[in-house]
Formats: C-alpha cells, structure tokens, sequence
C-alpha cells in the first residue's frame, strides 16, 4: 500500500542516489544526474557507477551500498537485469522510493522480471514509480530527476504515463510562466499508479489542477472512485489516447495498456466531471485554464480586440460550441461610444481597431466590467500592445468574472507580455479559438 | 487596372515616403517608418510630417511636394480627411502605389471619402492597398511597411484581409526558419484585392505556396477564374472566417464583406482544388506543409517515434482522417530487429523508446526508406534529440518520398533543432496531431 505519507518522502526526498549516472553527455546516466544538479537540488546527491570515482564533479560510489548513509530515492537507469539487485541494496539503505527509468520489463515481455523488482519493492514498502518511465520532477523540492530540465513552479500536477507528454506540458508551463507542481511519468505503472497519485495531489495545497495522462486504468471501479474524491478537491483533466482502433492497437504495443471501450470511458468522464482533452495542445489548455479561473455563472462571452478578423475566428468557434456572443445593451453601447474614437465598432466582438492602446483597452474594459452583458470576457490583443499584461491586471481587480486573453501578431511585444499575464493568473492563448475552446472546457466543469 | 507590372513596382520600390510619421513611439507613424529603417530597407526613406524637421534621425519633409524627387511609394497614416489631399500629391509625384493604413472610410460608412481617394488613385493609376490596412512587408526588398518587425524571407506568400491574421503568419513562419515572400494587408480592399494578388504571386517565381485569409470575395466568378489559374502554379490555401451565422455577423461589422453562403464557398474550394484551412493554426500549417513538399503517391503513413505516447496520438489522428498506419510487412521487420535494440517495438507506429539517439533513427529510418510499405513518413522526436535535423537531411536526400516531423518535450536542444528542420525543408510541427492533420490537407491537394 503506497501511501500519502510515503509519496510524501519520495517527493520531498532529502537525499538521492542515481545508479548508472554515466560520464558520456549521450547517456540518460548523464542528463538525468546533470538535471538534479542543474536543477538545483539541495541534498546530497550520489552518483553510482562501478567504472568512475567522480562524474560532474561530484564522487561516485561503486554500488549503493557504499554510500555512507541511508537513501530516500534511488533514481535507477541501469539494465533491466541489474534492477532487482539495486532494488535490495535500495531496500538495506532504507529507500522509500525508486523510480526506474529502465525499461526491458513486462513492456517487452519481460513480465517476470518485473514482478521480481515489485516483490522486492512490496516487501520493503519502496514505492516504484515506473519501470520504463521518464522520471520524475518536483520543483518544490527542486528535483528534476528526469529530461529535459525544467523548473519553474506552479500549480498544475502532471501525471503522465507517456514521458514524452508529460515533458511537453511541463515545458510548456514553464515557457508560459505558470510552472507545475509535479511531473510523475508512470511508465509500467507496476507500483505507482494513477489511483495513488490522484489520491496525493488531491490533497495537495500546492496544486489547484490535475493534468492526467492514461493508457488504460487498471481497475476500473476504483479509478471512478479516486476520480470522484479527487474532483471534490480539484479540477481533473484527462488524456487517454488510444480512441480509435488504431490508436488502441499502437496503445496495446505501447504499454500493453487494455484500453477498454472508448465510449466507456468517455461516459465515466461525463459521469464524474473529468474534462477531456482529445489532444495534447487541448490537454495543456485545458489544465491551464482549469487551474487558473473560476467557472464563469453563464455561457455569455463578451469579446473586446484590436483585430477585426481574430473577433470573427472567436465568434466562429463560439457558434460552434453554443458559448452565446450577445450585443451589448443600449446603455452599454452608449457608454463605449463616450469613451472610445469613432473607428471602433461597438458590437461584440468589440473591436478597438489596429491602433489600440493598452489605455484604450483600459477604457473600454471599464465599461464593460459594468454591464450585466456577459459571463466572460475574451481580450484579443492582436497586435505589439505595450503594457497589456499591467492593463488586464488592474481590470481582473476590479471584477469575479473570469478574464482570458489571446495574443497574436505582437512580435516581441507578445513575447514579453505573455509570460506576465499567465503568471498573474490571466490565461493567454495563441489563438483566438483555443482560447474559446479552453473556455468551453471551463464550462463543462461540474 | 493594377497590373502585375504595377505591383512589381510597388513591392519593388526604390523608395519610401511615410506620410504621418511620428516622433512618438506609441503611434502608428512611428511604429512603421521604424521597421523600414530597421528592416533594412535600401532606398531613401522619406518621413512626411509638418511639425518635424527630423525623426528617427532622418530628414522629414513638410508634404510629399518638398521631397525633391519622385517618389515609387507612398504609406499613408494620417487621419482620413486628410487622405485625399496626400493622394493628390501622390499623383504629381508619380507614385507607383500607396499603401493606405489610416481607417476611417467605408468601414465605418465614409463611402464618399473612400471613392473620393479611389477616384485619384484610379485617374493616376496608382496602386492602393488599404485603406484601413496594416501595411505590406516584402523580405525581397527588404520592405517592412507594417508591424511588428520581420523580416525573414521565403516561399509563403501571405494575403491577408486581416493584418492580424497576416502578422501572425509572418511571425510564425520567421521563428519557424521558413521566412515568406510577402505579407500584403488587404484592408478595405478598395484598389489591389485577391484578384490582382493571385495573379501576382502565382506568377512570382519566389513563392511556391499562397496563404489567403478573405472575408469574402468581391466578384465570385472572376475569384474562380482566378483561384484556378494560380492553382495551376501554386498550391493556394484559403481561411475564410465568418463560417457560422456569429462569425458572419461579426464580418458583416469588420470589412462590410457579403460573405456569401458558407457552403458555396466550400463547394469552390472542393472543386477547384482550394485547400481551406478551419483556423488560423491550421492556415499556417497547411500552407507550411504545402510550400515545403510533394503530394505523396498514397496514404500510407509511417511514424517512427522515440515516444509511444505520441506515437498513439499520430495513430488516433491518422485513422480519424482514413489515413492508413499500416505495419511494415516481415522483410522490414527482420531488416530493424538486425540494427535495433530489443526494447523497440517494431510496429507502425516505431517506436525506438526514450533513449534513441539520432543514430537510432538514422538506422531506422534507412531501413524503412528501403520498403514499399508507406507513401509518407512522420518522424516523432519526444526528447532532446541531439542532430535530428542533419540525420533527417541525409535520409531526406535518399528518398522522394515525402518526411514531416514533430518535435515534443525536447527542451532546449527542441528549439535548436526545429528552426533547421524546417529551413532545410523537413516541416516539423509542435504536435503528432498537427503534423498529421497537416499531411491531411497535402493529401487533399489535387
């Protein structure tokens, strides 16, 4: 039984071993080591090779056994042979986690093998996170025991059972400046799995959503059980891959998930209010969303953009998704025109036309904020709009009603402001209509 | 009648004056005769503004008059009143075109101004793009008449009734390392429309692919007539907002275009071999795969990934659009078990598993290149390939059939590698899922 408190000390691990860290830059022996270093991790770090005295400076040990001290989380990347011998020397310096990057186990038939590793880990309560995965990264701890490195904290937990997808959002999170709490790539899931993962970061203060991953579950009833706990606590957003016959079949070679009916599973998800990604960019969205706004009271979306043609991709996407894009009323039209210069088209989409300023922005948006017109509010900046995260900050102060923003055509403009308003808790898309579909995920949300 | 001699003259000019250049940086005039400058532009450069003896360190003269020669281009930003006096000075200055962004005329019911500028534009044979446009930015000439600033030069000629739209495109294709021969605004389209542009660029021996955003068309037979005949030399790809009765309305508001019945537009598409893009990410990726390749003898795909995750999402994709994933047949199979690890599933899709190298996929690949198997390839790197792009160029070189990639989850070393892909000819996009749908449309092209 893996429980809270366990996963507790492998995240929050003070110590960690890397067996088979490797001197060859080509070697995940290497980039993983190098990542806990250049991550910043501020334990002792051990490397473990029989072949070095030293790599990245840093002594290495001939085998687990010679470091001086018990270890919180053995990070293993040696041949799938040598696993259960590092797994019982893991288990002497009191381990309480592995998480296994190796692969060759039950993925490629090896099935024995594996349950020969998980019975050691089952006797010693070490809580394997894999085999066959992509590690781990916990900026809160700033262990980045997996590749690429990335670090920047946040409030998105990903728990992921393709690496690569899990790498992906959290790259993302980090080039948008929102970060994560977590990366956990299941791999084999032979230890670890999604119901105790959900489990911990449901309770996790730190982490407002779950970005969820799957091939398959393993068991289906306790899957909608952990699910609906988790939902009672936070906004939980799937991708399961594997939706159509050849989806499920490359699935089936993958990680021998069973997948299941697709139909079924998607009725679970309505059933208990995960919210589903078809995608890996809608995954991210989504996550992104869910994390960082409320659901808004109603489906009324106002519109306000300096770009005539992305308010008519808006609306477009809008229609598409019965998300309503009402006028605004007399009162509200009359108080616009008051403010804003003749060229702008007092409608919705409100369009500031190209010359827009962060001011204009300012000025229309203080109007619209007062109006019972809409639910919503979508900002297009669709041009280089100095100072447009600062603006859409002072506007988010001043009303409960959820802001979400796209950027596009603004050069190095966009590139800098961005990152900010993401950060300052305001969703920025690079479209116009990923920004609306997000917000139909948002809906969705029980 | 703008020939497509007059526009060489235009896009071509040997020089350049900003009438309504500005010493503040927060205005349009200042924004524009900055990107000349700073795009490289060749020519003289002549600021227009009365209240100024020099911006941005360069002379500026009171009207167009006291420029003491003739002038090919004139870029207009001043308010709109004032636009027919500058056309007129235009005239006796022999301008070739003038690129009209000021707004204030049709667009907002000042349809008299509008023919009123027209008229003398017309009388003197000058070509206007705009009004109410965001300017034309011409790499070839090192011409950037708009914002932001960009300057790459390719194959992707960008014509955009939305400046937005047209910028983000620009923007794209630069950070993508794929540059674009043009980015002309149509605005009001009140002198140059898609009409002259097609033939313009379908004729240009520097573009392979046109990237049309329209609201709406202003003589449907002509555009036919015309769409057929640069199809005939190019591949042309078409976003056309305003699909649903919102997004109608909302363009209805934006350029006064009759948009016309949505269904006919797509039956023209269908019949002339128009690509038509649903956003404008896949406006930019359709146009990307179609400048960069050949349509492929057939639909048989194979993806070779070092990411089973993604690989199962290629595979969802794939079959969502009757794309075949078909596996290799024995010989294939026999001919990777000799060169591969035995932690590789050798299927379709590959997947060579989380440490593949660009070794490992160079002896993938020069495997499966050998076979019948597929008509296409799809190349997934889920990690920090180290030299994906110069192995992908030398399988590139032994075979015809066409390569797309998708990079994901690769850090750094993902953002070294993507931009030299792409300039080498290899389109990579950022998801399975958008490569995939990308090679739906080369597939759809006739």
């Amino acid at each position: 039984m893996i429980t809270r408190e366990i996963l507790a000390s492998v995240f929050l691990a003070k110590n960690v071993a890397v067996v088979g860290a490797s001197e060859n830059p080509d070697k995940t022996g290497y980039q993983v080591l190098s990542n806990i270093i250049d991550g910043g991790f501020r334990g002792e770090i051990y490397p473990i090779n029989p072949r070095s005295n030293e790599i990245l400076g840093i002594r290495c040990y001939s085998e687990l056994l010679a470091v001086p001290e018990d270890i919180d989380l053995v990070v293993v990347i040696v041949p799938a042979k040598f696993v259960p011998d590092v797994m019982r020397q893991a288990a002497e310096k009191h381990a309480k986690g592995a998480v296994i990057i190796s692969g060759g186990f039950r993925e490629i038939g090896n099935i024995e093998l594996e349950q020969e590793v998980m019975q050691i880990a089952n006797d010693n309560s070490i809580a394997v996170i894999g085999p066959n995965c992509q590690g781990i990264n916990y900026p809160p701890n700033h262990l980045c025991a997996t590749w690429p490195l990335l670090t920047s904290q946040g409030a998105m937990a990903i728990i992921a059972q393709s690496g690569t997808i899990g790498a992906t959002m959290a790259g993302w999170a980090e080039e948008d400046g929102i970060g994560f709490t977590s990366v956990v790539a299941l791999g084999n899931k032979s230890g670890v799995g999604e119901i105790e993962l959900l489990d911990y970061f449901a309770e996790d203060p730190a982490t407002r959503v779950i970005a969820l991953n799957i091939e398959g579950v393993n068991d289906g009833a306790q899957f909608i059980t952990m699910a609906k706990r988790a939902l009672a606590k936070k906004s939980v957003v799937v991708l399961k891959p594997g939706r159509t016959a050849k989806g499920a079949e490359a699935a089936a070679s993958h990680t021998k998930s069973i997948a299941g009916s697709d139909q079924v599973f998607d009725a679970v998800c309505r059933q208990t209010g995960l919210i589903r990604a078809e995608g890996i960019a809608e995954f991210y969205d989504y996550a992104k969303i869910l994390g960082l706004l409320q659901k808004p009271a109603g489906n009324r979306l106002m519109v306000i953009t300096s770009s005539g043609g992305s308010g008519i991709l808006a609306a477009d996407t809008a229609d598409d998704l019965g998300i309503r894009i009402d006028k605004p009323d007399g009162a509200t039209i009359d108080a616009l025109r008051a403010v804003l210069p003749n060229q702008c088209v007092l409608s919705n989409p409100l369009d500031l036309t190209g010359d827009a300023t962060a001011r204009r922005y300012l000025d229309a948006l203080e109007v619209v904020i007062q109006s019972d017109d809409a639910d919503a509010y979508l900002v297009i900046f669709g041009d280089p709009i100095e100072n447009a995260a600062q603006m859409l900050q002072s506007i988010r102060n001043k009303t409960e009603k959820p802001i979400i923003a796209a950027f596009l055509g603004g050069g190095e403009v966009e590139k800098r402001e961005v990152p900010l308003m993401n950060a300052a808790g305001i969703p920025v898309f690079p479209t116009p209509e990923r920004a609306i579909r997000a917000l139909g995920a948002l809906l969705r949300k029980k």
